[in-house]
């Protein structure tokens, strides 16, 4: 698909090419990482505008006016791709996020904004293409396509259905319709579900997937309505399954599930073509970001285990392209492409020196070096936590019915699944405890859009908390109010303080407030840059720290725990949710 | 792109992936040889009315209208893609072509029309659109982007302008602009060659490339214009470069220029990834494809030449469908994917056992077994050959100028190329003469499209005759009546049986034509079926070596001495014209 509104600047390109025109700016002495052949190759680069007119011997392309830029012997790397990913997770503002991520060498990101979709339906998206029109930064769209993501057991901010999907899809810089999470509607063959696939096949667009666990059959079922990406593999079987059947698959390194470790090894000790797989992050926090870069970490951790280096970023430049049909313009260091590329002394560590989009040097050493001015954000997307009174201890209280055990939601570390497990609860004076000794929280879910004023209660292991609440506004995919806490009074004050703040994120011990995080943009997304907010989050979890919590990210983990899409049991407004089984359960196992 | 019309049969194939639904065929105990991963895999598969509903262990979708087609071990190769070819080169009419190629294997082809758009303009364009409709092989068009190829310097029957292209663009199943072959033009960085190409990638279509020969600065500007493949290198390092600066790069062999042994020496020697890589056959007549195969014979070229049977299969499969973004619904045996697949017992020779065909088997050991019936050729693509009159000896005749030397087109068996040689003729009466006992014939190209009646005269070496005449309307692009000959009265013979045929072949010596092939359709393709054009051919070429040339496919390599894009020295309607420098050139040299 065309990438440009217009190609007026070839003419300017090939002039220069010949060297009848100049270039902007010469990189010399390079190794040129070509991600087309697969070979390192010494060669200069000639930049025209947001383009590349000439790669080899570009010596006649110099002029009075070209910047040279001698690199000296660093390697010339293509701007880094991520073919899946959600900017709201990283809690920043669409420009933040852009000035948080250029540094470390990601120059296109293909975005799902379907946590502003749950939240503002149309409204989100159309936020995310305003603010992120013309920013160094390339960001196209695919259209959040399960919005709420189980309809009957959830309630979102809005719905997006065939109609808006359909109006959705001739917007700019849309590629496609975004991960098909609801898969059971689809190997069902939901009507529904296959017409929104079948609105995107028609424009021309691209179907992106979301099937975790799902093997044989079900799986080819899946594909066979013209779904044909993954990102949710966290195996190595998985990823062979989903390539061997045709699927884009993308390898995730998020900041709560760490899956290049286990899933690499399908080429690492399988060998298989590697044409087929992408690297992406898919859900990565502010402070992820900060410490340890973006698709650059993704890249460096494939190599860490053992992928060859031109392998690796081959999976994050010319694949993700491939996939996306957009190989012609993007993915490579070739004449006609963006001048999208950084300069990298050590592949192993991925770390740039210099980083070039779409012409212009924006980051020197980790550091922005361009200006990118704030965008105002339209006040339709602030205030948007509509609970409209307090919320009191009471509301959290969970009486026992004589049950034989309670379903309880079990957490890992790094891991985007849940455990159904079944547990016996601690009851006092027919209430039903949690039982921090063992590291089972309570755990409750408001409805926030001002729907219809729902609420789930239940429990949840692995957190380790012995004391204290926290509350937030970010809980996928719908983004309610979530509350984990081990004890009533204080998740009844964290749970205010968030709606307070409009939107955010508060840890509560005692009845005193430790530390948070306002997100006024949607209940999700902070006005502030990416140190300040990666701050915020280590402040916060410094607070967990406190609280008796020595999990990884474990505010991720959190917000997970309504994501019904994925298995095994999950919470939402309306209660327990088997994410396997695809159906609402009993909190009581009688 | 969207290739499919409507998705509705999606939800077919997921009841059948399911098996809620039973498969129509089932094929069993194969080898697949699976493009994505690049691994052979025991998997079964299970279609569905055109498409592939699944695979892996699909015994569930075998119920008792299923038909089980055993294949007892062979090997499952997804169907074969031309990523670039030119139907009229066969000969054959577009049905039967389909007819010829289908039981080899070749399920999709690209084509560029550009011979009948020379002829017959955009109604040359829709010969073919028609004519292909419903077929079970998938046909894909370019628009043809040099109608004529070097305006100037030669005359066709059509001219295909910016206005064209934009209409044509909008036409179903048309893919992209085809090969710019004025590669000067675009290096020139020419307004109208820039701006063909702009609207191509405007429509978000591809643009396809040919540029023989040109490295360097004039390679990196052809490819800054947005011209990202090319067919026409003949050398590793051509290969090599022009894979390096980003281009989908097409080996080609033909009939008459066998480029595999070389080029494929890029993968086999040099080891660069292959993705960017197809295998093609450009220019394949009806009897190559008959005695040879079609595409399977590239793939088995491939591998006798060293490459991996995968990787060949790769470069005929899922590479072509990434290049023109169409990997989703083509190139390899997955779900969703249109179920073209052939049964193979050994990959090294390729010789298909079946073919199936958007579902259907239609070829058995090399034999068709559907009925694919003839269309009814539209009256507007007969009697293309417009002269009206006969054309005497005396046209023939060369005048001495007193010069130094005579410029003459060296040809060398089985190369596109021609050599810019200068040579002392005799003279007899001032006028000078072909020199058949040095391999020097003398040649002409009479217009043929009733716009002007010019004539261009000159000489070729290399064909061997020693005596006799041949005469074709088949001379790339104008398609022009070509004749060689060894002296002037059965050059004239021969033409004006050309002529009464309305377009074709014929040989003639001592006044007596030894052989002939009508060619009805546009003066380039029989009406008739592989099997006759092909043996038509093997006697007409038997009839050169009685005329006393030996060279493999003489006809196409004579059909080419009018092809003025590509080096060094070509002849038109308006005379001589030197292909490196890109101007016309006088026949003698003082």
């Amino acid at each position: 698909m065309s990438v440009a509104k217009s190609y007026r600047f070839t003419e300017e390109l090939v002039e220069v090419a010949t060297g009848r025109k100049k270039a902007d700016i010469v990189i010399k002495n390079g190794q040129l990482v070509n991600v087309y052949s697969g070979e390192i190759e010494n060669a200069d680069v000639a930049l025209k505008g947001e383009r590349i007119a000439a790669v080899g011997d570009v010596s006649h392309t110099i002029g009075g006016g070209t910047r040279v830029v001698d690199v000296n012997g660093a390697f010339i790397v293509p701007g880094l791709i991520d073919a899946h990913m959600h900017i709201e997770s990283s809690m920043l503002s669409p420009v933040e996020f852009a000035k948080a991520v250029l540094p470390w060498g990601t120059t296109t990101v293909f975005i799902d904004p379907h946590e502003m979709g749950n939240v503002l339906g149309m409204e989100g998206i159309k936020f995310f293409i305003e603010q992120t029109d013309g920013l160094p930064l390339k960001v196209f769209i695919t259209i959040p396509s399960c919005v709420p993501p189980v309809a009957k057991f959830e309630t979102s901010g809005a719905e997006i259905g065939i109609r808006e999907i359909e109006e959705m899809l001739e917007w700019e810089r849309v590629v496609g319709l975004g991960e098909m999470m609801d898969f059971e509607a689809v190997i069902s063959a939901n009507r529904e579900a296959l017409e929104k696939i079948r609105r995107a096949l028609m424009a021309g667009k691209v179907v992106e997937g979301h099937i975790p666990m799902i093997r044989g059959a079900k799986l080819s079922a899946y594909i066979a309505a013209g779904v044909l990406s993954c990102h949710e593999s966290t195996t190595k079987e998985e990823v062979l399954e989903k390539v061997r059947r045709g699927m884009f698959t993308y390898i995730r390194e998020g900041s709560a599930w760490l899956d290049v470790k286990e899933c690499i090894k399908a080429v690492t000790e399988e060998g298989i073509s590697h044409t087929f797989l992408s690297l992406v992050t898919d859900d990565r926090d502010a402070r992820t970001i900060w410490r340890n870069g973006h698709m650059n970490h993704v890249v460096r951790r494939a190599i860490e285990e053992g992928l060859e280096p031109i392998k690796a970023i081959q999976m994050a430049t010319i694949n993700p392209a491939l996939r996306f049909g957009m190989a012609d313009e993007l993915g490579g260091i070739a004449p006609f492409r963006f001048a999208d590329l950084l300069v990298v002394r050590k592949l192993e560590d991925m770390r740039p020196e210099m980083v070039f989009a779409k012409g212009v040097l924006v980051a020197k050493d980790g550091k922005l070096v361009v200006d990118i001015p704030k965008k105002p954000v339209p006040p339709s997307v602030l205030n948007s936590v509509r609970i409209n009174r307090r919320i009191s201890a009471d509301e959290f209280v969970i009486r026992s019915k004589g049950e034989k055990g309670v379903r309880v939601i079990g957490v890992d570390e790094g891991s985007v699944l849940t455990r159904h497990l079944i547990r016996r609860l601690p009851i006092s004076n027919g209430i039903v405890l949690p039982d921090p000794s063992h590291k089972i929280l309570k755990v409750a879910v408001f409805e926030r859009h001002g729907r219809n004023g729902s609420r789930g209660l239940g429990f949840v292991e692995g957190f380790g908390l012995r004391s204290g609440a926290i509350a937030s506004t970010v809980a996928h995919d719908t983004h309610n109010l979530i509350v984990i806490g081990s004890n009533d009074d204080d998740m009844a004050i964290a749970a205010n303080r968030v709606i307070e703040m409009g939107g955010g994120i508060s840890l509560v011990k005692s009845g005193k407030v430790l530390a948070e995080l306002p997100l006024p943009i949607g209940g999700l997304m902070s006005d502030r840059d990416v140190r300040s907010v990666a701050k915020s989050i280590d402040t916060i979890e410094k607070a967990w720290r406190r609280l008796g919590c020595d999990m990884v990210s474990p505010l991720m983990t959190m917000s997970l725990l309504t994501l019904t899409p994925i298995p095994e049991l999950r919470i939402t407004d309306r209660g327990l949710f088997d994410s396997k089984r695809f159906e609402p359960v009993d909190l009581f196992v009688d």
